[in-house]
């Protein structure tokens, strides 16, 4: 099998070529770039050095369809809608991990993400992959929009209540906090580090482009759910995202029957790990691996839930969960290459 | 004018004795600590080099009640309860930074404090210092329970659109973040660095004792209010505090004029900046000062809006507000020697 | 007193403003950019809301020399050079917080700086101001080389040792480490968050240009000492420099000696604080202060002393020797506006 | 191979069991604690929720005789002296991580560390770990003592040119610095996240008990060497150690033929990564690594050369030597289960 990675001099990307390198199915793993061309890899990540010796390479499309079985897109907003129908005809398989292809209704993409939607026969053809809720189509798709890191874990920290109303679907409330590296390894004066450590930001209030993907795949499950009320917050720490979530509850039920739900809604869901009553986790307890650790807490005094989800963005926020809906798509293990443990502390 | 701080060691002791060795009005600023005797305070406390010469005394109350015209305590849960009554009968004014004396409803503490409450006739002397809701009973206080951090920058963010029933009243979610510095001096394995560092942690999900004293804060404004659903996060920062606050608003509103509504509110609070639209306050933009300030957003999808209140823990959020009480109190303007920059980056 | 400064967009010019809009002296900033012109400085800055009205005004030298008694140069490399010349017939004081004034050969201006020095006229008159050793020279001047950071620290530290030659001049190593704000408001790949944040970096290895601004200031007390070894490191935090000086000793000399010599050395200056015996300083123990901080032991088992000073990089390091400069050059107390305690936490 | 571990609760302890519970020789993993018994494992680190049913267990020395094949100890410091010398008549091999059994100078030992040392049989028998510079040895080793964090840092950074004898043995300085996971889970105020982020601090100065392990390494490649001197810095993070070494050439060498040189000397050593002339490696780019990377750089002003080496302390200062050394001697390939790359960001 032999795999590339477009965008690999971004964060996304090396974490990509991270897991990729290791994986037993992967025989090359070729890097592109658009913005360092016929480079070392290493020369762009020195922590590579002697485990790579990669040359970046230029994008040629005839030569991605010659020599690729699964294609990355590592790529900033706006350059998967250029890429991805010059592929339709070929037998390249690709996992889009930008946004450009998550929202089924183009009207909804331009409305939030400010720019052209890609077009209707590319749209047609993508799976969205949420690895836990969508496995059997994602095991088909040939072309896979990954997820978003906030929608990941909002949308699995959710969806078992959601699909189960057992809240009530106009009462949901997401505070989102991230580390710093969800910004990429582009540079600008809101992730220069003197403004940003020992500080903690809100942005883009009410209007993050991940809120209609998350309401997209709420919807699926619930068609009540139509509008969400969703903020992100950047925390001086480098990974992880931890989505708190506030919803009022139907009718009165326990924590330990809540935790019983979601146990059994993930039973066959390895990367997802219910905690117990009374633990919650914490974002360094998911650094470096793929799991998305879910925990919650019924309060009797409101007739609300609070339900705590957390990932490693870069993992299973990104090149982590697009690895595994790789493993997904090739019928390899789910698992394969991505059960490691955290890194702790 | 002589003040004395039981708690010196503490760090809200030693934020007071920043700002009042550099009071006009504080001619002698006297130091108690139970844990450290007769030993200089700048050996718990070396960045005082040089600058302090105050040796650590031993708490003696009769002593107090002949020197001290002001008394702080910054004092862990619990001392407060012990130490108050003994100066009833005194001229000593009293500043309790502690929680001990803020709920009027002893069983509410009792429940949520796990502890036994102060004694009635304490109870009843006691002034509640949020000190832009209540200054002029501040005024005439002899006995002044300082506001809990969280309960500071949550009660000023809502406010405004409490007392004028604008929200819905069961409709208040608050999910707060805090720097460690809010856990005190003492150690814990919650706040040991390798712990805490590059990480969040949500904790005492839907029990924190700051809970009731909010609750009670709005009953007063709009006795709608009963229950609100809170919860608190650590943030690997030392100072800060930022409450991002939720509710559905009764009617629709323009940012604009909410912002009009909070600028009205707070005309006479020098230490509240509402900011401008669009522009939300983050932590480190009121870094070692006493202001709280306020940016909110109208979100017309969801007829809900996002209020967020930025304060630093131990300036605003202890000892900065206790100094701003201490000059309500003594008739001195507000802002004497209080009105200082955050310092930044 | 009028006073001006250019490039009150960095962090030195908002650290300058700071100190300066609190200064008893000053009666009106007035803050020019070349970069942002005609907005509120609080756009910029939003710390400053409320605060500053000011509106940045673009540079107009006219004008400047009619209204402005003392003027700060906050600027990158370069723009002092182009600037000071133009005051030169003026009665305006200047204090260059820039490092082009610094060195008093051109040509080793212009081998570490790489850029053309100033012309020599310029240079005669300027003063070096590191206050503690220059203080007569420097309450005459008229134009002002303030000292960069590291010099800061490192002479400090150095100066006693080097004076009455009690080590060996050939023998000083100074292992420097610094926060991030040393690099300035301006974004860069090595100072991006994700990059900077959970790393230490060596950077300009034996290439700083500092390394000829401390030769020459150490060659000033004693002739004997021509090439240093000095490097740098960038550590994950915002504010703070320490300097780890190792020396070998001439002769045999005991901690306490030293300590002594230090204390008589800095007898008379306000700023410097020599620690206990056995007492290393912190660089969160000047945090935001103008201090700097030393501490020494000597090594019997290899005859050399590790001396370690500490200072706010943006304070004693740049803002706040400035405006210690300031009132040494009006005949001002030292340490007016100055003198306030580091935040501590 | 079933392995045990005692000390499984530390930082040490887990790391162990990151890289053994992936290792393909090892069958079983089996976790002793003194302090917690009989409690789920997870417990203490719920990071490893779903991923270990380990119950840690009682230390029972006859039971460990029977069922364990090598035994590694991450035990506080004088533990080891109690319980090396039950297991001496035993097959089990031993790999000790405290510095217990580091020096070969029982009198050294306890000058140092103040305590009694182990018994002279067990130092016997003990090899010294330092898996690039003594492999023959430790693939026959039965008892092990693996090297401390920073001596692994700093002797691998120096040992080709003290073996070549390329610098005076005299000259040696060691400026290290580390983040706080190397202070180890026990909580201390030195440790507490508010004093120890946004902070550098020195600590036993001249006096930290990795001295003499450094000294009598460098002495077995280099007679000449007696007494370096060497510090140590807390850094605001929680992994990484960078040794920065300033050392006199003995003649003039250039930058390039030095780190010929390296590359030579280590050109069978897969976990040392000399890096290329005027790169200089970061602590980052060996985060969770088992990698220790060198770059150096001569300065012609001064005749001496400054070498930089970075670690993961918990990896190649801990337990990745660990299990390097457990590879080598149970005669598998040495980089076996330990060849992955860095986390970066």
């Amino acid at each position: 099998m032999k795999v590339g990675i477009i965008g690999a001099t971004g964060y996304g990307g090396v974490e990509l070529y991270r897991i990729l390198s290791n994986h037993p199915h992967v025989e090359e793993c070729i890097l592109y770039s658009s913005s360092e061309m016929d480079v070392p890899y290493s020369n762009t990540f020195p922590h590579l050095h002697d485990l790579s010796d990669h040359i970046l390479k230029n994008i040629d499309v005839e030569d991605i369809k010659k020599n690729i079985h699964v294609l990355f897109l590592a790529t900033p907003p706006g350059v998967s809608r250029n890429l991805t129908p010059q592929f339709l005809d070929s037998d390249v398989k690709i996992i889009d991990l930008s946004g450009d292809l998550r929202l089924k209704d183009r009207n909804e993409y331009e409305h939030w993400y400010k720019r052209p939607c890609v077009e209707d026969e590319v749209l047609e053809k993508t799976v969205y992959g949420l690895s836990e809720l969508n496995k059997e189509e994602i095991k088909k798709a040939t072309l896979l929009a990954n997820p978003g890191c906030f929608p990941t874990a909002t949308i699995l920290g959710l969806a078992p209540v959601v699909q189960n109303r057992i809240i009530h679907e106009q009462s949901i409330i997401v505070d989102a906090k991230t580390g710093v590296s969800g910004a990429g390894r582009n540079i600008s004066q809101a992730t220069h580090f003197s403004e940003t450590n020992e500080n903690i930001k809100i942005y883009k209030v009410h209007e993050h482009q991940h809120i209609p993907e998350v309401e997209q795949a709420l919807f699926a499950l619930n068609d009540g759910i139509t509008a969400i009320s969703f903020n992100t917050h950047l925390i001086p720490m480098t990974r992880g995202i931890m989505a708190t979530i506030y919803a009022s509850l139907q009718e009165s039920y326990t924590t330990e029957s809540l935790l019983d739900l979601y146990k059994d809604f993930y039973a066959a869901s390895p990367f997802v790990r219910v905690r117990k009553q009374d633990e919650f986790p914490s974002t360094k307890e998911v650094y470096g691996s793929n799991f998305c650790d879910i925990g919650l807490k019924v309060d009797e005094r409101t007739g609300r839930v609070t339900i705590v989800a957390v990932i490693d963005n870069l993992m299973k926020g990104a090149a982590g969960q697009a690895v595994q809906n790789f493993n997904l798509m090739n019928g390899y293990e789910e698992t394969t290459g991505l059960y490691f443990a955290p890194i702790y502390p």
